[in-house]
């Protein structure tokens, strides 16, 4: 990550004034007030626990948000007031509390929501945000269809973690006097993609998310807000913007038909691609053959294992978009965003009225033939 | 891990009959009652949330040992009842959930601890155990001395992932509606080292505790008992202990002399080296110029990072031990064990009366000169 190039503005532009986002806007809580429908209502309510590992993924998730954080101590620690060497130290700890990609950025007020879901205004004081980013495993997409019942509990995986890592950096950032508070699923009062933006965790992707060149958008993260004083990463330019415009595999394949095709449009300051947040939300909600969707993730040609190869794809890709077309060619050819069905190691299962049943479509497998 | 070979008895020989350990007459319950003087149990105290970072990280291990676990599904999962494919499948999962090694046995009785530290009998009817694994990380090892600041932590940071890994896979074997049990610190019920001999995490080295041949003694433990139908691992044995004999480094290194040259002998059944508690808990507990030790785990020549010339090494310890003092020696040379100050991310702090200070010793560095 150290190695990207870094640049002055992220590559997605921000032609004019962006307007603080509402929780009570955002696609489940729209979901769950019965604003999509009363089918996706119901669905809403059963959504992470029909399936038993993301019931016992969020369970821990639940169990965090009810957790309190420690109290900021009242003498701050001796520690150098170098925001390089903190930012530096604050880095380097969430890669010790295993984190798979940080990064630092100034928090823009515009990135903090308006009013939580009861309708409060939210005020957030704090200068800077630390981006904890997890990898969702890149084994288990490969053997997924990418909407099928471990779709909720990848998301989990990622959430579960960001979740953790963003508690223990705000405690550990509060002992040494000074305010932090986390954000992660369940209890977020910043908006993510942003701060991953501008922290040069990526750029924004055609699916309105922010696409790592090493994970792709196979990553879940959560912010830690503090104002310890840190030193800001830029945003990176790896050579995005124009891969997607040339590439399209996640509209096509999305089952929703959620993904815009084409150019960029202008809403809300930014100019990016626009999804469909209502019919991508509603789909992963009342997913009736899987648990929630992450096919755009998976059909991704980003959304890779490390290796040599696919380091030199990076760079290519980063010096010239003669080959994007050639590239996501070849990345069908390769079959990266098929499912690799022997690689399978959980059940179909679906939770109703109490017990679990194998679901009407299930593309079981005999787990026992892997070896 | 699925490469080692597999032996029917695990390479400590159980000599005779294994009486059940009470939970009071541990270490840390020691400590905490006064036994190992008035010092040592004011130190106890303050042992995690002297250094900030280790309180901010338990602060977490308590949260999760407060949460209550998943009600047990009254009607069972339709999954197979192949224990091959169930353990499999459980596994899998753990390497999922980002274990670093998964194991599972049998549970023996003489794994269960007899009364807990309030003095009541303890009774676990679960059949097996599952063992879950944690890298205490390899880089912050090296760029340690063993028993400064930091140490404290990265016993933390193997608890806590094991701690999250553990309860999200018993609720999950709940949902599938089959008892089960998370043991993680702060809330064992099962004695961990006999687990992790029994499911082929490692063999017991001359420090008493389990050692992996890819992690050394670096990592820490977790285990789910459960009556899920699974099929057990075997002990592995991969040459440690003819190794240990061999090589005495740990003995050398430690600061409180309590591991022993020489020869192994019989105490409650098993055949090993034994320790001297007493003095290593003191030690851990009242180390005025750190938090906590594992200077043993860094010493040893099997604290190594992955790579192909330590495969080969390990390869060869396997099949012979001529070269056993002459790999010690190597390792010496290499200077495995000596602190990479550059690589040092760590502030030296110590907490007294509610402030943080820099402490007496401290090897401070300057994060900056690292890049």
């Amino acid at each position: 990550m150290e190695k990207l190039v870094r640049v002055e503005q992220p590559t997605t532009r921000i032609t004019g004034e962006v307007t603080r986002i509402n929780m009570r806007d955002r696609g489940f809580d729209c979901a769950g007030r019965g604003d999509y429908g009363d089918f996706v209502k119901e669905e809403y309510e059963r959504f992470c626990d029909k399936y038993p590992l993301s019931h016992a993924m969020f369970d821990m998730i639940s169990g965090f948000g009810a957790m309190s954080g420690a109290e900021v101590k009242n003498n701050r620690a001796p520690i150098p007031q170098d925001p390089h060497m903190l930012s530096r130290h604050i880095k380097r700890l969430g890669y010790f509390l295993r984190a798979d990609v940080m990064g630092i950025c100034e928090l823009p007020e515009w990135a903090i929501y308006g009013v939580d879901s009861e309708g409060h205004p939210i005020t957030i004081n704090h200068k800077y945000a630390i981006v904890v980013a997890i990898d969702q495993d890149y084994q288990t997409m490969s053997a997924s269809t990418g909407d099928d019942w471990i779709s909720c509990s990848q998301s989990a995986l990622g959430y579960v973690n960001s979740a953790l890592i963003s508690r223990m950096i705000s405690n550990y950032i509060r002992y040494l006097g000074y305010s932090a508070q986390p954000h992660h699923s369940g209890n977020y009062q910043v908006m993510i993609t942003p701060l991953c933006l501008m922290a040069g965790i990526g750029e924004i992707c055609r699916t309105g998310v922010v696409l790592n060149p090493f994970l792709g958008t196979r990553f879940k993260a959560a912010a830690v807000t503090t104002d310890l004083p840190l030193e800001q990463d830029r945003p990176v330019d790896f050579g995005l913007q124009e891969f997607c415009m040339n590439c399209e595999k996640c509209a096509d394949e999305c089952p929703s038909g959620s993904i815009v095709f084409g150019d960029k449009s202008v809403h809300n300051g930014y100019e990016s691609w626009r999804i469909d947040h209502k019919s991508c939300t509603s789909y992963r909600i009342s997913n009736q053959n899987g648990s929630s969707c992450g096919t755009c993730i998976k059909a991704c040609p980003w959304n890779k294992p490390e290796g040599r190869i696919h380091d030199f794809v990076r760079w290519v890709v980063k010096h010239t978009h003669f080959f994007d077309r050639f590239l996501v060619w070849m990345d069908d050819v390769g079959g990266y965003s098929k499912q690799r069905i022997k690689k399978k190691w959980w059940f179909d299962l679906e939770e109703r009225d109490g017990e679990l049943r194998i679901p009407k479509k299930s593309n079981e497998v005999n787990i026992e033939k892997e070896g």
